[in-house]
C-alpha cells in the first residue's frame, strides 16, 4: 500500500507523474501511480480513492482539471493539484487553485510532479522525523547545486 | 417530474438559476431548481442526476466551476453548463468549457441562465413542434423589441 | 440529407471538423462538412443553414469566431460552437462562449470536434434510443481505455 | 441620409454610441444612431447596411461582439468597431479585432465612441478639407486644454 | 505556541486571515495571526519562521504575492498560500502558485483563508484522529447546509 | 509618393508588412515601406510623417507596440495599426486599441497586413470608384474561393 | 528646478503623481508635477523633457500607456513609468513594462506612484550619502509599522 | 568589484544574462553573472547582495520570479528586474512588476536583458558623463541601424 498515490487525469499526463513518483521514492517514501479521469471514470476514481490507504493524494490533470477537486470532494485526505501545461495554461491552473469554500486542493505550478512529491513529503514529515531531516538534506543539495550552477555561468 | 433539472453550485447562483427558470417555464416545459455542489454534495449530486428523469440538467457554478463536469461525467443526457461572475470570471468560463475528449459539456455565456434554458429548448424543439414554434415566435419578439429600444435611443 | 452539418469558417479548420465527422458516422448518424466564413460568406451561410435540414449544426471557427453565432441568429436549431486554436487562443474561446441574451451557442473545448459531436449526438439521443445505447456504450470504451490506460503507466 | 451611421448592438450601448454622434455633429457631420443586434436581427442589419447611403458605419457592441464584423461581411464601406465594458472586457476588444483575413474592421478602444466618430473623420477628411480643418482644430483644442490641465495640476 | 501561525503580508489581509484562524480553533487547532512582510520585513519573517514551532505556515498576501515562497525558502515545514484579491487577481493568484523547482508552497484559492485553514487541518489529521473525525463532520455539515440551501431556493 | 505608407517599427516586422503592400498594389494603390521605430527614432517617424504626402499610414509593431499611437499623435491623417505576435500578444493588441480619448487608432488583428490594407482602400474608396468596384470583385474572389476550399474539404 | 520631473499622461493620473511627489519631498528631493500626453501633446512632451534638467523622469499613464516609452525615446536619463488602473489593467502594465531593445523604461506596479518615487531615490543615492541614509531610515519605519500593524492584528 | 551585478534564478537565464553583461562591458562598466535563487538558496542572495560593493543589481527570473523582490527587501540600492519567458509569462512580468508600496523594483520587459544593462547605464550616467556621452552615442546607432533596415527592406 502506497503512502503516496499518484493519479493522473489521462495517460498523457505520465511524464508530470514520473516526475512526482521518483522524487517520493528519493524519500523511501512509497508511491504508486494511476490513471483515473474524474470525468470519463467518475467510479474509479471513487473507488480508488476510498479503497486506498494512502495517506495524501497527487491528482495532476490538464484543462479543465477537475480531477484534483474530485478527489476531494470524497475524502478529507490532503489532495495536492498538479495543472498540466496545454494550449491554454491558465485553464487548468484556475481550475485547481480556484476551489469553492470547504473543500480545499493545495495546487502547486504548471507541470510541477515533483514540487507536489515535495510538499507531501513535507506534509509526512510532519510527524516523520526522517523524511524531515531527508528534506533539509535535499534543500542543502539543490541550494550546492546552485553554486556549482553559479561557478559554471561564471 | 422537470423535463429540465436546473442546478446551482451553491445558493449564492440562484439568480442565474431563475432566469434559466423562467425562461422554461414561459415556454411550457417544466422546470426545477435544485442545489447540489459537485465539491461539497458529490453523493447528492450523483442521487440527484441518476433519480431524475428530466432530459436536460443545465447546471450553474462559479470559480473552478466543476459541477457540469461533475454531472456530465455520470449521464449522457445533453449538460449544459453556466459561468457565474465573480472576482476573476475566466476561471468558471474555462473551467466549463475545456472539458476533456469524451464528455461534452455545453457551455453559454457568463451568468447567462436565459440562454441555458433556451439552448435546453432548442434541444427539445429537435422533437417537439410546439417549442419549435414557440422559439420561432420568441425570436420575432426579441427582434421587434430591438426595433423598439431603436425608436427610443433615436 | 445529413442529421449533423459540420461547418467550418476555414478550410484550416478541417482536422476539428473531422473529428466532429468521425464521431458523428461512428454512431451512424449521418453528417457532412462544409466551409461557409461567417465574414467572407455571410450569404452562402444563410444559404447553407436555411438550406439544410440538418437537425443540429456544429460551427467551427477560429480568431473572433463569429460563425457559431452567426448560424445561431438565423436558426432556432441548436448551433454547437468549436473554438479552432491559434496564436491567443482566448479570442475564439470568448466569441463564442459569451453570447448575449436571447441567442444560444452551445461552447465546447478548443479544438475538441470530437466532443461537438457527442453533444450533437446527446441531443439527439433525447429522442432516439439507439443513439442513447450507443453513447452508454462508448462510456463504457472510454471507461475501459482509462483502465487500460492505467495498466500501462504503471 | 447620414454621412456616418451608428449601430449598437443593444440599447444598453447607447451612451457609448451618443459619444460618437455628438463627436460626429460637433464636427458638422451628418450622424444617426440606430440598433440592430447581430444575433437578435441579422436581417434587420442587413436591411439597415444595404439601405443606407452612409459613407462610414461605426458599431458599438460588448460581449462576443459580433456586429462590426457582421456589418463588415455585407459591405466594403469602412466599419469601425468600438468593444463596449462588461465583467470580462477582453471579450468583446478580441472578438471586434481579431478579424480573419479578407474582412477588415476597424477597431478603437473599450468604450471609445468619441475615438469611432474621430477616426471617421479622418476617413472622411480624406476628401473634404472642411473636415481636415476641422480635426487640425480639435487638435489645437485638446492639445490647450493639457496644458490647462496641466497649469490646474501644478 | 500555536500548530498553525498565519502570516499575513500586510494588515490589509486581515479579513482573509481571520477566516482561516477562527476554522483552524473551530477544530480546536491553536492558531496565531501575526503580520511580516517578504519585502518589507525580511529579516522579522525569517525570525518568525525559525523561531516558531508551529507545525504549518499560513502565508496571506496580495499583489506579486512573495510571502508564501519567501516562508518556503526557509522552512520544510508545509507552507499554505492564500493569494489576496486586489485590482489584477492574476498577479497574486499566479505569484503563488508558479513556484520553481525544489521549493514547494501549497495554494489555494483567491481569499480562501478559510480553505487555507482547512488544508492544514488535513495535514494535521494525518497523525491525528480527533481532527480526522472533525472533519469527517464537517463535510456533513457542510453538506447538510447544501440541502437546506437546496429547500430554500426551492 | 505612395498613397499609403507603411511604416515597421523594426525589421522583423517585414513579413507582416508586405502582406498589405501587395495587397495595396494589387488594387493598383501605390504603397512603400520603411522602417521607423517610435522609440528609436521618434524624430525619424515625425519627419517621415510629416514629410509624407500618404493619405493613410499603416503603422506595425509588437510588444508595447507604440508606433500607431505615436504616428497618430502627430497627424490627423487616418493611421491603421497592427499587432505583431511574439510571446505574450496580448501585449501588443491592447496597446494600440486602448487609445486614450482625442487620438484614434484603426486597430486590426494581429499579424494582419493584408487587414490593414483592405480597410486603408476602403478608406480610399469612399472618394473613389474604382477602388470600390475593386473591393467588390475581391470580396466576390474570397467568396468564391470558400467554395472552391468547401469542394475540396467534402 | 527640480531633481524629479513627474510627468502625467492626463489629469486624472494626478492622484497616483501626488503620492510620488509627497514621496520624493519627504526625501528633501525637489519634484514637480506636470500634465503632458504622448499622444495628444507629443510637442509638448519633448519640450518639457529636452528643456528639463531633471535628472529623473517618473511618467503616469494608464490604457495604451505611451508616455513612459515616449519619454525614453528622447531622453538617456532614467524613465520610470506607473501603469494607472483602469477597466482592464493588464493595458496599461503590459504597455509599459514590453519596451523594445535598445530603449528602457524602469516600470513600476499599478498605481504605485509612490513606488516610482522610491525608486528615483534609490537611483539618485547612487551618487548622494544622505538620501542613502534616509533610504536606510525609510526602511526602517516601514518595518516598525508592520510590526505595529502585526500587535494590532493581534 | 563589478559596479553591475547580474543575479540569475537559475542557470537556465543565463542567455538573458549574457545580454545584460555584454552591454553594460560594452560601455565600459565592470559587471559579474552569479547565480542565486530567491527561492533555494535565500541566504546565497542575502550574503552577495550585503557583501558586493556593486551599485546596482540586475534580478532575472521567471515564473512566480521573487528574485528581484527578494533582493530589493534586503537593499536600498536600485534593484532591476528581468521576467524569463516560459509556458505562461503572465507570471513572471505580474510577479515582477507588482511590488507592493515600500519596495521598489524597476521591471522591464520580458527576456530584456540588454534593456536591464541599459537602464542600469541611465542610472551611472546621472553622475558619469561618460556613460552619459556613451548612451547617446549608442541611440544614436540604434537609430542609424534602423535607416539601415529600413534601406534593407525597401
Amino acid at each position: 500500500m502506497p503512502d503516496v498515490l499518484v493519479i493522473l487525469g489521462s495517460k498523457s499526463d505520465a511524464a508530470v507523474g514520473e516526475k512526482a513518483v521518483e522524487m517520493l521514492r528519493r524519500f523511501g517514501v512509497s508511491a504508486e501511480m494511476t490513471v483515473a479521469s474524474a470525468h470519463r471514470t467518475p467510479d474509479r476514481v471513487k473507488n480508488i480513492v476510498l479503497g486506498s490507504e494512502a495517506k495524501i493524494f497527487i491528482a495532476i490533470a490538464g484543462l479543465s482539471a477537475a480531477l484534483p477537486g474530485a478527489i476531494a470532494s470524497i475524502t478529507t485526505k490532503p489532495v495536492i493539484g498538479v495543472p498540466v501545461s496545454g494550449k491554454v495554461n491558465i485553464d487548468s491552473i484556475l481550475s485547481i487553485v480556484q476551489m469553492p469554500p470547504g473543500i480545499p486542493v493545495a495546487a502547486v505550478g504548471l507541470d510541477r510532479g515533483d514540487n507536489a512529491a515535495l510538499l507531501a513529503l513535507e506534509m509526512l514529515a510532519i510527524g516523520d522525523e526522517r523524511i524531515r531531516d531527508g528534506l533539509a538534506k535535499y534543500r542543502e543539495e539543490i541550494a550546492d547545486q546552485v553554486e556549482r550552477d553559479s561557478e559554471e555561468v561564471r
